[in-house]
């Protein structure tokens, strides 16, 4: 860190800055005394809340931060890109890979049906909420422990692995007994019990960005669990909110090259969320393929419009297939690969 | 609801819309043929689904809400006030109630300290974290149970109820074993298992606005909580976030007029953490109060700089002491009471 | 429109919205009462004030806007693609039509050896800027005149059309003199008086997004130049501004496929001003390709470390020559054409 | 400016770097050889494109600004408040000064009528459209000259002078012909070519915030019009875009306090566009004295409901006579005063 000094302030008020410095252990403060005005270097051991403490003293205009306030999560710890194993799925490698499924599990046949068409397309993941997030509380909340039951079952006859989201510390365990990737959802981004909690298992978390979060908060929450000890996290961008309102959120591709700069982790997109719109899922999805995503999550429901949540922005099971021989189409022209269709 | 088809669409798609409407017992479908496009009526009962449902049936360009999605938490449910009471304060009535104390509980004697001189300049809640949300993993995550054990301590010594964070449902027993109103932080707003959770407790709710929530979906996530059981909810505007990063927010003042109109439900407003900058505290405390304020929310430290969270946002003791003149004065012209300074 | 009144209206409420509306010529308002509350249609001419008009009468809760405020750009207006002809390249087809020189002319030799590059690259328009919008004063503001001068001069030795910013309705037709599309900034895209001029004009208008407008008044403001006759307005995607500050905007490549579905109009991507960093322009170029773009602005410079502005967008010549096999492959997959390299 | 490198870089990557800045004349480069990494100095002379040229050299990550990109709008360069005088007006002191009128000049009658109930309830500034920006080019957009001419006829008859707002830098003169004040509007304060040309002026100018701009570019476009040799700028919070859209805007009245310590201009704010309903102007305009505002801005209308603009947001007279007299009251108790009734 830097601590810039006011104009004019005075060698008392330096001093004063030196000395809350170095009275911690393991850490050195060199003045640069400029013609205009004078900075104070920060350098050695990490302490969480100096910059706020120093911002608080006399003649501080501003403490600027230079290091990254992640490690695990960052590129400067690991040079080379993460690659996360699931059965024999590999994310974050040179395969695109697309999960895909219905937004809730609603029974066990439009799963199944689902499920097969998924996989015959070239998905290799099938996605299916159990435990859904609704804004309001007299929405359809999922089927709970059966909608996990049928997603194991749906796994058992497709070979396909399953993600699926956690919403809650205590439904940690759970979730992990039947799931092959845990998700944490965009509104859980930065619910710290659940993210400590997922850190402390053994399967991948597919960590998706909050709505109206950073890059460097995403970072962050990755990190919380990382430092449990769970390095397999994929993050994901699903949108953000803005004043646009045409769409439900805005998805924001410049996130892919982003994060793959700034971590080593795998980065998916998810269209379906981050348009709301049906008609909008293959044009997002094929330029997020473009932008060098590691995958994709796409809502596919066997009739949308008699889905019990998202129906507005899943496709049909002929408008998945044809989205997936763009994404494959696209995913060669970038170097990348997708699973063959299954015919 | 209200149906809006396509100029040019077909008898069939009008007819199919109607009997998707009217095959859902208790309701109607009144057909309305425009010279330039029809619409469709929905009327009777509600299902929080079928707009979707309909949005998506062929023929149909929208579908318009006339209803507000919330009830219990609305004036049409409730037109009078809620006034709730804690002890001897009564938030959402003609007094303007001050909660005040640290960001974080840190010890015994600087908690005591401030709930002291909070009381004395005025305040009537005692607020203090013991369980801190924290975006880095790296930081003070607050004292815990110990945390609430100082907090019931600080409230036998000054009489003032405690205000304090629970930051998941597992908590929940706990928290409310100590404290007389448990917060649900701006990062929990949507967090549902929790919402549920708080709807079943019988003490009093201060409920955060997401900073990229709207006012509908804040009422919404009150109405996950008074659809449990629980009626006591408090609603908080702590600011949103904006392109504008000079304040760690931007604290929305015109959510207090808006939610008083849309709610019978008391709204109060929390300046610190709406600026995060000191300075600003006072100036916004009073435009809130201005502005129909029940309440504030705000963060005293007997020593900002050496505090282990949000010292940039902290008043001293002296600066809470001249912001509480200036509520009062502000409060009594716009027809609102403080509490009496102690001399 | 649709006027929905209050719950427990009046009758002479609902009278009072009904003479109101019939009281202008050509309109007729149709009650519509319902179990729970009445409507009232508005139907016939259109008269831009009414919706304001209503929403004052007592008894009413909302008027809905049931057709687009937009003519002459929508869709319905005009089922099929508009393509712009300049030169021999032309706007809105088949073909991803590629503009790209440097931010500002800087001098001829800078100039003309960007042209060539770009032009034996694939590019087909070169962009330049003579006149410059700068948020400070002090900075770069362009060679005005003296930059048409060289912009033409560089059209003549390269053959590539010309387009460039027009920053005032004053300077309309001394840019209009040098050339051959005329660009209005994101800063001017509700500079109405500017629009005017520019839609009295007979070339071609590239109109750029403002950084927090929605797409409804992008297409109302490209609305303003077709009123005044010039239908030859080509939309420009340059990123929009959220609270994420790693980027210097947040590129909404949906814009892509959503405005294709509202408009008639071609539609371009700006990655380097979307992204502000040289590095995120590749990535977003081909995903904006992938997604349906008709064209991308791109800025290249001889030097980027000396621009004289935004060197940290723009590419050096070899990584343009880079990009663009990248987006010549994409462009194929998505059956569309780039113009080949020329060697 | 301190520039960072990254770590590991090289001597000669370290050495480029000073080269580049001692290049220019009157800077020096000291350099600051950290444990972890070593940042460099910038010393001396303001070079405004220094920043950008240095983001682009080999090994560096960082370019951290320290001093303000303002100059004459900032409060180091003046500490002491501007005050601008307009007749017997003092707008920066401690009077809350109301400039009140209709949105739009629609007639004398109507224009007369709403500026005598005006100064008579207190208000001191006449305000009204004569020329209006519309988002749609089929709304009514102002009487023009007619309507100036209008408004020197109110100031005639009331004393009160004049504010309102020019659209381009062609009808400056015409526009300071008849005003007394004139208003520079959101969608304009990036309009550069309109505010150099009001910076030549005689005449204070009203500057309004952009709808997405931040703190420091509305004091960068004051300085555009200082730097031209006009310093009576008055600065105007409005309202910023987000994606709350149950007001029109959100009006951000942290800008007032901020505004205040880091310039030493007037700053006065606008609630009837800040929130777009007429319901929520009082609260917040007496939120914004609260808050320390130097004036308001209320759009008053002798009846809103057949307003030709922004009717929803108009008080009525009697409305902006009880607004009169809770703003009267608030001001008192913050130390300010406002003009008396006259009965």
């Amino acid at each position: 860190m830097i601590v810039v000094m006011r104009q004019g302030c005075t060698d008392a008020e330096i001093e004063g800055v030196q000395n809350a410095i170095e009275s911690k252990p393991g850490i050195t403060a060199p003045i640069w005394r400029g013609a205009e005005r004078s900075v104070i270097g920060v350098l050695g051991s990490i302490y969480p809340e100096l910059q706020t403490e120093l911002e608080q003293l006399p003649g501080v205009v501003e403490v600027l931060r230079v290091s990254k306030p992640y490690k695990l999560a960052g590129r400067d710890f690991r040079p080379d890109d993460t690659q996360i194993t699931v059965g024999d799925v590999s994310i974050g490698g040179s395969e695109v890979v697309v999960m895909s499924g219905p937004c809730s599990v609603e029974g066990e046949e439009m799963l199944l049906a689902t499920a097969r068409v998924a996989r015959d397309a070239g998905a290799r993941i099938l996605r299916g909420g159990a435990f859904k997030p609704r804004s309001s509380p007299y929405s359809f909340r999922g089927m709970g422990v059966d909608g996990l039951k049928l997603l194991a079952k749906a796994r058992e006859e497709t070979g396909l692995p399953v993600v699926t989201e956690v919403m809650t510390a205590e439904d940690v365990d759970v979730v992990a007994e039947y799931a092959d990737i845990l998700q944490v959802g965009a509104r859980n981004m930065q619910n710290f019990i659940l993210l400590d909690k997922v850190g402390k298992i053994k399967k991948p978390v597919l960590l998706k960005r909050g709505f109206s979060n950073t890059y460097e908060e995403l970072l962050l929450s990755a990190e919380y669990i990382m430092s449990g000890g769970n390095n397999e996290v994929i993050l994901c961008e699903r949108g953000i909110r803005t004043f646009e309102d045409y769409t439900r959120n805005t998805l924001d591709l410049a996130a892919i090259p982003v994060l793959k700069r700034l971590s080593h982790l795998p980065i998916v997109a998810d269209p379906s969320h981050g348009t709301g719109r049906w008609h909008l899922v293959a044009p997002m999805a094929l330029a997020a393929v473009a932008a060098g995503a590691h995958g994709l999550i796409i809502e596919v429901h066997p009739n949308p419009d008699k889905a019990l949540s998202d129906g507005p922005q899943s496709l049909t099971f002929e408008n998945f297939q044809t989205l997936m021989e763009g994404v494959r189409s696209v995913a060669q022209v970038v170097g990348k690969s997708v699973a063959p269709e299954i015919t």
